[in-house]
């Protein structure tokens, strides 16, 4: 990681995070409830996506408080997909990060719960946004609706489920993550231009960046689940593999998947160039993804 | 149930039905998503809140098409919560309205996914409705935010759970009902006001309205629990009383849940009266549901 991005990280990821919390702790609900939520939210993480949200608005100069909260709200929306992805009757999985999953410290009905109330929040803090104008509230809201559910995200988890059952082609499994992780990260890296009232030509090329660095995102998580450790991860590494699981690695082999995100490194880095600023961090962002080992 | 309100439901609740079942069919996902979502949209229902938004909009002679998108995006979150209570680690109900619950034909994980999508779809609904302003739109989702998550609905459940471990008092009991049930029967009635430019005095006698109707429904519920069949009600008739919950009957008495049951309408009338306008609808509503007997 370059000083710069790391610079970039240390200044807003406290920032990011307190305002998490805060956005939580603040609501009137059942203790029990709150409590299982925000285990989830303060069990770690990159915080890429809210990183996301503020490093587009950095590219405009726009420091707005608001950003964080954007940030926050997409963050409460992956700790929720998290949270059910790892039910029993889900993934099943007992940990997450080096500790033990929702479930297992609340118990399945808290956290199916948890998982709903975090998401519902998640429009709630969009809907309460000081200083944004109701219309790009209504835009950043209608793009996480359909970022986050049955056409993004969620649609996504499906189709992941559905190909559990069978072996995908490539085009098959990139449809995959195009919903299950792509689509969230696009909102990250969207809503930081709608807020920053980008022009039509440096949203676009935005998108095409987020586009990009979510399949290479994914990517480098089949590599990592291959040549990483479960220390190094914090989740049980060689899944994919035992499970016969459809992967880039899989599909492709070690190095052909290497292959392939360096091509989506590329073409990441290529779509900046249609804007007329200085990306360098967003340059160095997409850097981390492709060489991050956890 | 009089003439005149069987002759509004039988004009609106085809026109609510077909709006919420289109809003579904046209959205890009897996179709086994999408048949898992409709399965429960399509499980029927009296469809009171859909109903509500729209009788309030007719109070103002608001005949707006929106007042049907309103009402499909909160049944689509009552449905949700009823896919997730209905799960093995929630409530573990098979039936619901006389067919199998939705984990029960389509898997617990497609469940989940599907209450998932149909919270986020309902978000989504209020962004996109056409003709109503961006700020209206903005009070919409933020309200039904509230109503539906940690602070209303969720946080309910989570209450309602917590409860089943020991006995409740009547307040306890309430404060419950005031979230699970009452905080979207609530929105579904002030989304109405918000849809319709009502007055604040007005908004707050139809939220006055509102929390006694939702307490009433829930004394019904409870009581119907006792006195209904199984037949009547398409779920298992005194589960309540088996599993030595706390209800109102169990707190109060048969003789005295009733005594409150008139209690809450008298009051629902009675807030009406501040409204200087044919309230005959809501009158009729408020009696229809103490009488239902499913």
């Amino acid at each position: 990681m370059t000083n710069h991005l790391k610079q970039f990280i240390d200044e807003n990821l406290p920032k990011i995070e307190a305002e998490l919390y805060d956005l939580v702790e603040r609501i009137k609900a059942p203790q029990s409830l709150k409590d299982s939520m925000l285990y989830s939210l303060k069990a770690g993480g990159k915080r890429i996506r809210p990183l996301f949200v503020v490093a587009v608005c950095d590219l405009f100069h726009n420091k707005q408080q608001e950003a964080l909260s954007v940030g926050a709200a997409v963050e409460m929306v992956h700790t929720y997909s998290l949270i059910h992805d790892d039910l029993p009757s889900m993934d099943d999985d007992d940990m997450r990060r080096g500790k033990p999953t929702n479930h297992v410290v609340y118990g399945e009905a808290l956290a199916t719960l948890a998982g709903d109330a975090l998401n519902t929040l998640s429009f709630g803090v969009l809907a309460r946004l000081e200083n944004v104008e109701p219309q790009k509230k209504v835009e950043l809201i209608n793009l996480l609706s359909v970022a986050s559910g049955a056409e993004g995200m969620v649609g996504g988890q499906v189709l992941d489920i559905d190909g559990e059952s069978r072996s995908l082609n490539l085009p098959e499994l990139e449809h995959v993550h195009i919903n299950k992780t792509g689509a969230i990260l696009r909102f990250s890296i969207e809503s930081g231009a709608v807020l920053s009232d980008a022009t039509k030509e440096e949203r676009a090329a935005l998108v095409e960046y987020a586009h990009h660095i979510g399949l290479a995102f994914q990517i480098q998580d089949d590599i990592l689940d291959i040549v990483g450790t479960s220390e190094e991860l914090g989740k049980t590494a060689g899944k994919d593999v035992q499970s016969d699981k459809s992967t880039y690695p899989a599909l492709l082999t070690l190095e052909g998947a290497n292959a392939k995100l360096e091509e989506h490194y590329d073409f990441a880095l290529s779509a900046l160039t249609k804007i007329e600023k200085n990306t360098s961090l967003l340059e160095e962002f997409a850097s981390y993804i492709v060489k991050r080992n956890n």
